[in-house]
This record gives C-alpha cells, sequence and structure tokens, in this order.
C-alpha cells in the first residue's frame, strides 16, 4: 500500500452530547431490535412518496437528536451531512425547518463518518453545537440507484440491502458531564481497483477501507491492540472478509476487533445476503448501538470507519469501474 | 428577516496561494475572454461523453492549481469540492489520481464558497494545503437536470445558462509571500420562499443571498461600505435586482457593490438570457478574475456570496418549492 502524507487530524474538543436514530420496520426487526429512538411501522411514515417519508424521517432525527441533547434549534450553529438520493434532497428540505447553518456533504455511505470530521473541525473553528446527520432509505435508493421496485428484480447473492433510517449526533465545544469524544480522525482518499460489479461494492470499497485504517495506525502509531472494536460502514460479509486479508498483508491484523456496522444489521432468515448498505448503517449503530456502549463502559476505545462507493447510474452505464473512500474517525470516552 | 445566532467564522491561517480554471468554449467568448487558464476550443475537451469531459476538467485543474502553487500531488493534504453530478461524479472521479484525502461536498451553486469555507476550516485544523474546487458542464447538468440536448427545447427568457468551467484554489496555512486571505466566512442556512418555478432560479435564491449577507454584517458589525465589490454566484440579472430590493428593506443599500458571477460571464449576445448559472460562476469568476483584482491592489476587501438551489428533478416532479443556501467568504489582501 501506498503511503503518502499524514492525512490524520487531532480534536481537542468535540464532544459527542447525544445521538438520535429513526429506522425502518425491516431494522428494527434486525439484531439491533429496541436501540433505536424511533421505529418505524410502515416505511411510507404517513407520506405520499417514499423520498418525503425520509425526508421526515430526517426531520425527526434533527428535531429528535436537538431535543435529546437538551438543546433547542436555535442553539444548533450547524448542521452537516448528506444522503444518497440525488442532490442530496433528504438532507437539504430538511434543513429547511432548522435556522442552523447548513453544510450538505456527499460521500455516498460513508458521508455519516465524513459529518463527524467536518463537525469536529466546526467546533475547532469556534462554533458551539453541530448536528451531524446521515440515513438512507431502501425504496427511495433502489428506485434510484437500480429499478423500479415494482419490477421485482431478483438480487444477486453479493448484493446487500440498502437499509432505511436516520442517525443524528450532536457534536459540543463543550460539555459539562463526563461524555464520548471525537479525538482523531483520517481523512479518506478515493482508491479505485478496477471493480465493475455495481452488485459487489463490498469488494469495491474494501481496499479503501484498508487504506484509511491503515493510514490511521501509521499516523498515530497505533494498532489494533489499542481498540476495543472497529466498526466498518458497509463492507457487508465479504467486503469485510476481504479486509480482514488486505490489513493482513500490511502487518495489522484487525479480525479479532472488526465488526461490519451493515453486515450486523440484519439476521440472516431477513435474506439481506452480504448485510445492509447505505448511509444509514454506520448512522444507525453509531448513534444507536456504539453511543450506549461507551457510556455504560463496554468500550472505551473505538474506530468507527465509514465506507462509500463513489459511482453513479451514469458511470457503471458509461463502462466506468468503482471508485470507494473510507473516512475513520477515533471516539473514545 | 429573522436573525437567530452568530454564523460567522474566523480564519487566522487561510492563504490563498493560487487559482486555476478552465472554461468552456463560449465562457471564453464572454465578456472576461483571456482571464481563464485553459479555455476549451471544444466542449467535448477530446473525450466520448460530456460527462468524462467534465470529469476531465476537474482533473486538469487539480494539477493545474496545485503546479501553479508550486507544490506537488504529494504536497497536498485534502480535496474539498463537488459538482452538479448525481453523486457528485465529476469531483470524486477526478480525486483518484491524487493521493490527497477527499472530502465530498453538495451545495448546488453554492459549491465552491462552501468549499472554501471547509478548506479553511481544515488548515485551522492542522492540515497544510488544500485544493478548493467546484466545476459545472452546460451539456451534462442540462441532460441531467432538463431535457435531452438534441431535443431544442426553447427557453423561457427568465433562464439562466449553466455555465461549463472548473475553478481550483489552493489554500495553505502559510505563505511566505504576501496574498489574499479568506478571513471570515458566514454559513448560509436553507431558505425557502415557496418559489415554483424550476426556470426562475434566481428568485428562489435571492432570499437566501439576502439572509446570509445581513447575517455577515450584523455579526462582523459591518457594511456594504466596507468592501470593494461584493460577488454574488449566480443569482443572475433578475435574481440580483431581487436581491438589491430584499437587502434595501433590511437597511443595507448594496446596489453600488453587487455584482453577480453569473450575470457577468456573458455578453447579451450571446443569448444566456438571465447570464450564467451552475457551480461553475462563482468558481470561474474568482479565481480566474477576483484574485487577479486583489493582487493588483484593484480590490482590497470583497466578499464572494455562493448561491445554490437545492431542488432536484425529483422534488420538481413531485410538487415541491425550491430551498436555496447562500455561503458567504471575505477575502481580502
Amino acid at each position: 500500500m501506498d503511503y503518502y502524507k499524514k492525512r490524520t487530524l487531532t480534536f481537542p474538543n468535540s464532544y459527542v452530547i447525544d445521538g438520535y436514530t429513526v429506522a425502518g420496520p425491516k431494522e428494527n426487526d434486525g439484531r439491533y431490535k429496541g436501540f433505536f429512538d424511533l421505529a418505524l411501522e410502515d416505511d411510507m411514515f404517513g407520506q405520499n412518496t417514499f423520498e418525503r417519508a425520509e425526508r421526515k424521517m430526517f426531520e425527526h432525527a434533527i428535531d429528535g437528536v436537538i431535543g435529546k441533547a437538551n438543546l433547542t434549534n436555535a442553539d444548533v450553529d450547524a448542521l452537516v451531512g448528506g444522503d444518497l438520493l440525488n442532490q442530496i434532497i433528504s438532507m437539504s428540505f430538511s434543513a429547511r425547518k432548522q435556522h442552523a447553518g447548513f453544510l450538505g456533504l456527499y460521500n455516498a455511505c460513508a458521508t455519516f463518518a465524513e459529518s463527524l470530521i467536518v463537525g469536529s473541525c466546526l467546533l475547532n473553528n469556534g462554533l458551539e453545537n453541530v448536528v451531524c446527520i446521515a440515513g438512507s432509505h431502501f425504496s427511495t435508493a433502489e428506485r434510484q440507484y437500480r429499478y423500479p421496485l415494482e419490477l421485482g428484480v431478483l438480487r444477486s447473492p453479493v448484493t446487500q440491502w440498502t437499509a432505511t433510517g436516520v442517525g443524528a449526533t450532536v457534536l459540543s465545544n463543550q460539555c459539562e458531564t463526563s461524555t464520548p469524544k471525537v479525538t482523531r480522525a483520517t481523512i479518506g482518499r478515493v482508491v479505485d481497483y478496477g471493480i465493475m460489479d455495481a452488485n459487489n461494492m463490498g469488494a469495491a470499497m474494501a481496499p479503501s477501507a484498508c487504506d484509511t485504517l491503515v493510514t490511521f495506525f501509521k499516523d498515530t502509531e497505533t494498532s489494533p491492540d489499542d481498540y476495543d472494536a472497529i466498526f466498518t460502514g458497509d463492507l457487508g460479509k465479504l467486503g469485510s472478509d476481504i479486509l480482514l486479508d488486505l490489513t493482513k498483508q500490511e502487518g495489522y491484523d484487525i479480525s479479532a476487533k472488526q465488526h461490519d456496522c451493515g453486515a450486523s444489521l440484519y439476521w440472516d432468515e431477513q435474506q439481506t445476503y452480504q448485510g445492509g448498505s447505505g448511509a444509514a448503517c454506520s448512522a444507525l449503530v453509531f448513534n444507536g448501538v456504539l453511543l450506549g456502549r461507551l457510556r455504560k463502559g463496554e468500550y472505551k476505545r473505538i474506530l468507527l470507519a465509514g465506507t462509500g462507493a463513489l459511482m453513479s447510474p451514469t458511470t457503471s452505464f458509461q463502462g466506468d469501474s468503482i471508485p470507494a473512500i473510507t473516512h475513520l474517525v477515533e471516539v473514545c470516552f
């Protein structure tokens, strides 16, 4: 693996005040049943289109996390995040209801980790409270990226299932009580190993996850032993296996520590094949599961490595391969 | 206008090392002929699709600005920016050729100003050199957002013309010689006045430009008199007129200082009606024109207010209005 230049940032004052999650019905039937703040019974969420349902999930998550952090809307300086829809409309339209500034992000399913990085930078530049957020919706993503839902296309066994959910985090530049902190982060670079199969995104993303993890370990002179858990975003089962091989080749054995947010989201009988994908995976697991484990002392230091595949239907039609990116944050308590 | 909370950041060490521009043929036939580093004779740029031409423009602009700043690719810590295509593919795919980290942004035509804000924050968090970049291409945007080019649809007199071009800036956290600096910025919030006409984006964006400008003046206790020029991104002629009215109602007369990057890009006989639009407008004018004027002493303090309309074809089809955002940066020399 090529190693170029330090890409790791240190954040002295990025406190995770709280997280909030809205999960779809299938997600709340999965392995993390009961971990989410709001579980939808119907993924239409009372709206007349799937896109408006996704938007309403974002609106709920923003208001939810602000309330849970004991803030008012007027206390929030900035919203930072995005979604998978063209022109990140779920995020942009939901931001209309807030007074806060808005920085729209897009790094596919790595957007949640990206939002924690940009949010932490903003705190270091004088902002007080920032909401970091990302999410996705199976039915909007499926019809935008793949096929009309009504077509009932058979899925390949290497595919993943776009998770329905939104996760939001309030980061603040100070906190009176003891709370987890985003302490360091590595900004991912775009890695393209020439994978052409848009149904096998785990394989496309694993080299980028390896690149970012190894860069972080080198930059910080740490190793997998220093962490209680390393959560990748949505490599899925096959992508995780590839990552374990690749990191081992680089001299880092993460097999005892690595979990994948997407792969861990569903039970096998839910037939998602390689597990969940989508920007919701890491946002749901970080805010719904990992923050709680950090607070309970089950984890003291973890890494979240958000993985994203940066292609579009247009690039696939035009015969391009699938570039990928992985942003990593270190969270300690 | 509602005023909530300070959204203005101060950057102590965000030096503008240099800018680089790639412009389309129509743009280089306009009012800024000869101001661009590379002017294309053919907007296909030797590629077999318009999307690949746009990507190649991004690749050229990144390499061009790195070279012009006397850096090598390995000196750059991060690329920060985006474009108007779904999944910001022009930016993401061009980032493959670099070693630097990448943060993908999307705030429509406000993306260039957004990139200067995020880039400046990164410098304040320890990065040394960041490339901020945005752009657009008439032929990719037209067929993605509106109609097939071959259809030859007649255009309404309130429309604008998506500019073809890419502008990139190297920001560094130190500079041995005297150079312009990004000194302050106001993060825009999403403003939606309920405008439904996707052909009249100037009207949709003007209230957001007013919101951000007035917020900046209040936050910093400055007035239009403190600036040599105030460049809005792509309000067009009609949108600029609306902005002058709105800011006057708020007690700020910017009529002697305001110029619009998009409206100033073309001659009347080029039949772009309200002028240029697209992420390229502010990126081309800032890097191709304004930096030079700052260096020559024609301007000492300017404001760049990047304007963006955050809708998508899907939201228009589903009957939604057009939310807008404006990010502002102050640049001084």
